[in-house]
């Protein structure tokens, strides 16, 4: 039987072909410390467990399409305190920011439709864009910039006619990279001038350092119709299982053709939507402070030992909880198979994220990994020891 | 801003067009009984709400891509009692059988490719196939043979260059029927013979009138490769709000494609897939005689109440929950609108599901309804006798 041509260019996910070789590590008796994957430690917090608990009809029923009320409520009130003016109407639940995703890119992208990224990108964008028919055009950026990426020279040479939308992360995922006010409002300018979508995927918004205002493109009313953002509880509330998340945009058209896709999935979670909503509300309080500076002790602690490592070069990153780091080996992929497979300090060992989904060309992040800072600062200073003392292994053995 | 040509031609939900209607209807003390919706009333088992309560981990994490063992290990075991050996890796957790039939039909069909599909269909079908630039090629059925279609003269003329699926509904909704093991071999050997994947959708699959047994099309092991089978909790264990489907099929490629678009939305939720798995494991007692009498007490009154009802025809299901009947007026849509805005009889007034969507041509379904049956047998009748004043009152005021 055929595939699709769509499928065929997907690729499988990088933070998850190392999991057989870790399922054979931690058999034979090592300890694996893990940098990889974005799964904060941090509690789930309390309320969303009581409105599952507490739900008390006898039937989990469909929900509405678009969300519960209760849900969509406390998630315009949440943009409302952020000083956005959003209506119920302008908010589609979805099952985490990942279908939010996918959606846009069904409702804009056709075979050959083209969507700038700033690059490195979170691999999974691959993928929902690739699966439309589309494709990513990279918008480079380096760490040396920092991973800025926001000026017109760098960004409107590569629009063209098949460009339908500009997606960013912000915070960013893999870089860290926060734009400043001047940033954003060029972004939301550019966007504006040539049509385009401003797609801003903001699931990282609360963790920003340096006292960084909060901040969403929603804020910008005089673009109302380019901008679409994408959120989730995921990382904000440490509820990755829960899947729920957002698409939210004052697009009217664009809600009319994703609210096709929603209805034609029926609903997301009934309970998940009713712990999700209690846990926006949260945010009435200053829940968030603790976890933010728990966050940032955790950043910090990483660029600390990171920084002992000699040839690692990074950013210290502005938001979100990830570190891109360039490694003194030849090829990132390998080193993570070696540590895996052939390498421990005292029965541990790491494991981090080569960087070569995160490239359109692989071989531009051959060298370079992103690790993920969601555990104690012990366990993420000793992950770092172990990478420095594998990184010396292997290089000793390949001479 | 441009949208996608794809989107432009998926449509609305044909089941919540009216809900504004109904809305306002309510809103004028009418009260509405609804024979539009699949949802049962039937209470989800405790032992869903059980799982979910004792769920003990602090952070609700990431599940497995694939699934939690616990639910795919139960699904396994599921299928092995009714006779089929797969395993743990031949199944995929899906948000709902929704999702399985996206990812079937992305991992599928490019621009132009076409899904033979029986008519009238599940209109939600429609859109799963065009968001990928497929096509419904409809396989016609009448009521006069029990929409009934598993023969080679009706399906292999309908088979061209750009085939790639049959997906069926079996049981059947909005039909009702259900296929006698010599059709479902012919289904299986056309499919082979024709080298198409045979796509059954089995989320009635225990809901058979008669004595019928339950069955899956997953026995037919010569055709292991075609074979793909889409199902979900939603139905079989009244739980619609709980998003936990599964695609289960033995073509390895298949398995590793969809793993593809698994991977990139991360994992379903976490919760929900623990109180499934309980709710599988309940089918290992006699849990779901109780509930197929159930159904069956509310097929056979609405099958008398609705021969009661001058110029209505239908045929009695097979299977499912659902009749689908032909009006004595010229138009069902006009005749809803109607009933919301304009009639009660004594304060009371009814929803069904105008067939439109379910046809291809949408005029082929104008003077048709589909009818659940999912309320208790008294509401049920209740219904059908406003729908036959309903129509008396529609027709009379047009002439």
């Amino acid at each position: 039987m055929k595939f699709s041509r769509k499928v065929e260019v997907c690729g499988l996910s990088p933070v998850r072909k190392f999991y057989p070789c870790e399922v054979a590590a931690a058999a034979r008796g090592i300890q694996v410390h893990h940098l990889n994957i974005g799964q904060p430690d941090i509690e789930t917090p309390e309320v969303f467990f009581d409105a599952v608990r507490n739900f008390e009809d006898k039937v989990v029923a469909y929900a509405p399409a678009p969300g519960i009320p209760a849900f969509l409520e406390a998630v315009r009130d949440y943009y409302q305190r952020l000083g956005c003016e959003i209506s119920c109407d302008d908010i589609l639940a979805t099952f985490g920011g990942s279908e939010a995703l996918q959606m846009i890119m069904s409702c804009i992208l056709d075979d050959g439709d083209e969507v700038l990224v700033p690059e490195p990108y979170y691999p999974n964008y691959d993928t929902f864009i690739r699966i439309t028919g589309g494709v990513i055009r990279p918008i480079p950026t380096t760490a040396e910039e920092s991973y800025h990426y926001a000026d017109r020279s760098r960004i409107e040479p590569l629009i063209n006619e098949h460009t339908r939308a500009i997606l960013i992360t912000n915070p960013g995922n893999p870089t860290g990279v926060v734009l400043s006010e001047e940033e954003r409002r060029t972004m939301v300018d550019i966007a504006k001038e040539h049509d385009l979508f401003l797609i801003s995927d903001e699931v990282y918004r609360e963790i920003v350092y340096g006292g960084r205002r909060v901040s969403t493109m929603l804020e910008y009313d005089d673009a109302a119709e380019n901008i679409v953002v994408v959120d989730s509880v995921s990382k904000r509330f440490s509820a990755t299982g829960t899947r729920v998340g957002t698409l939210v945009t004052r697009n009217k058209q664009l809600i009319l053709e994703a609210s096709k896709l929603c209805q034609s999935r029926l609903c997301i979670a009934t309970l998940e939507q009713a712990g999700a909503a209690a846990m926006y509300n949260l945010l009435k309080s200053d829940y968030y402070a603790d976890v933010l500076s728990q966050y940032e002790q955790r950043k910090d602690m990483l660029v600390e030992s990171l920084s002992k490592l000699p040839g690692v070069t990074f950013n210290s990153p502005e938001g979100a909880f990830y570190i891109m780091a360039t490694l003194p080996v030849d090829d990132a992929e390998k080193l993570q198979y070696f540590l895996l497979e052939e390498f421990d300090d005292q029965g541990e060992t790491v494991m981090f994220t080569p960087a070569e989904g995160s490239y359109s060309n692989p071989a531009d992040g051959r060298n370079k990994i992103r690790i993920a800072y969601v555990t104690n600062p012990a366990d993420i200073a000793r992950g770092v020891e172990i990478l420095g003392r594998g990184i010396e292994a292997y290089n000793a053995r390949k001479a």
